[in-house]
């Protein structure tokens, strides 16, 4: 397949090639629209089976040289190192390269990006929602892209054209893309999946020392509560990150958990059968709207 | 299959036959446990379904009519409801009867009963930790409890031969029985059950009304939202009376829960890195230890 060609790439670098930058690379190597793919990392271990698995040509661990001549430059790194990694890359940043992120806080990133960001170089904030429960390059698969949504966070100082190129290479690898303000982004993000993570946390934190755990009595759940927590077990270096990184959403929407919860626990004090049966019949309305 | 001449009865009552009633008289009747089993329930068109399936062999409306000369009662009704129940078919209850419930609170629920049950007849109290996201009969299959846990609550003034055969009765139809007393098993599914159904309808509720709902946000949760939220979709009228019916341990988890979060928020706020990745981590280490 031959790409357009406002969508071929004489030199991609991936900086991160784990299961959403070597996903990205698979695919777009897969949909022709790059001749060269370099991997930048900084364990060596990952990057050499990332040649060996075909997802990258080669590999550096000097992120100056994996950038240098790169057309395009995608960051799967963690949130937190997304603007230190531009700021060490931005001397070897060729004059209208289009530097895009895959990271899951915008507003924050985009901030400090625009103050390490060399002129005549576009950046172009974004964020696949994607992801399985494994990591590294072994895990990346060409199709991973394929139907999911992908949001960009453009602001009134990103360029459109760069803006119309990362659409386009997401679109190209099978995303559905939407546009939308980096605050909003975070908002959003905060509340269906940052919210959740730290809830899934304070629930573990809560059970362990309790009888629930000395009698190994996760087992009694059924089902239900390992659903629950599963997502305990996500990084908590990762998770750390995120939740400084959109300090504010996450703590903003909290508190309106906070207010929710109390809500219930002083209806379930206070007997009140009818308290309950509104709210709990209210999330059930709307939770009934969401698809399985 | 022949079962024990203990674990034989004559007639055996099945108060409310949906999914965890209808299982149990299926697997019952598979062991050859039974002669006869009469169904009672208050709407006619879910017991004569339970008929054509096969399910029970006859019903009635009337609970006395129905536990009469039963030498086996099975209650699977609301939580709220049991004690009502065996206090409307006290009259009736043969004596050596032996009556056994399923609901998922043991300590008020075993106090109430007390109050109504008449003299010479056992209850035992029981909660097999099964079910699918189905109700009604023709949701009901003989194999529903197998190599499922089994709690039985028994306290000082539980009958040693009654308890013994409700404990045969789960095993025989391939329970893994475990016994505990009412106030720790109602502090273990507080838990590990009721406290994640209340956090679910508030963090449902937390959503509603925000950005993340106005922009069909949800769909941007990647999936992880989804299986986090799905128990808010569970019955309304049930959890409110498992909630009021288990007041005090799920007010108590609940604050623990309260403390942990605002411990964990307080981390964000404060931008502790180390305090989040000493508490994400040690959620992490213990929700590790749950095989999933």
């Amino acid at each position: 397949m031959t790409a357009n060609n406002n969508l071929y790439f004489g030199k991609v670098a991936i900086i991160g090639v784990g299961l959403i930058g070597g996903s990205l690379a698979l695919a777009m190597r897969e949909q022709g629209m790059t001749a060269e793919i370099v991997g930048v990392g900084r364990g060596t271990g990952n990057l050499e089976k990332a040649v060996e698995l075909g997802i990258i040509d080669s590999y550096t661990t000097d992120v100056r040289e994996g950038v240098s001549g790169a057309d395009l430059v995608f960051l799967a790194v963690p949130v937190l190192s997304i603007a230190g990694v531009i700021e060490a890359a931005a001397p070897a940043l060729k004059p209208g390269a289009v530097v895009t992120d895959g990271g899951s806080v915008k507003e924050t990133v985009l901030r400090e990006v625009k103050k390490v960001l060399p002129p005549g170089v576009h950046f172009v904030a974004g964020h696949p929602i994607a992801g399985t429960e494994f990591s590294g390059a072994g895990a990346a698969f060409p199709s991973l892209y394929q139907g999911k949504k992908c949001i960009l966070t453009p602001d009134a100082d990103t360029d459109t054209a760069a803006l119309a190129t990362v659409r386009g290479i997401w679109e190209a690898v099978g995303s559905n893309v939407t546009e939308m303000d980096p605050k909003t982004h975070d908002a959003i993000l905060g509340a269906v999946s940052h919210l959740p993570h730290v809830i899934a946390y304070a629930l573990v934190n809560t059970i362990a020392g309790t009888k629930a755990q000395e009698r190994s009595a996760i087992d009694f759940s059924g089902g239900g509560f390992k659903d629950f927590t599963r997502i305990a077990s996500s990084s908590p270096e990762m998770w750390k990150d995120i939740c400084l990184m959109n300090r504010t959403a996450i703590v903003e929407v909290i508190e309106r958990f906070q207010g929710e919860l109390e809500t219930l626990k002083t209806h379930i004090k206070d007997g009140s059968s009818e308290g309950l049966k509104k709210d709990f019949g209210r999330a059930k309305q709307v939770r009934d709207t969401i698809k399985n």
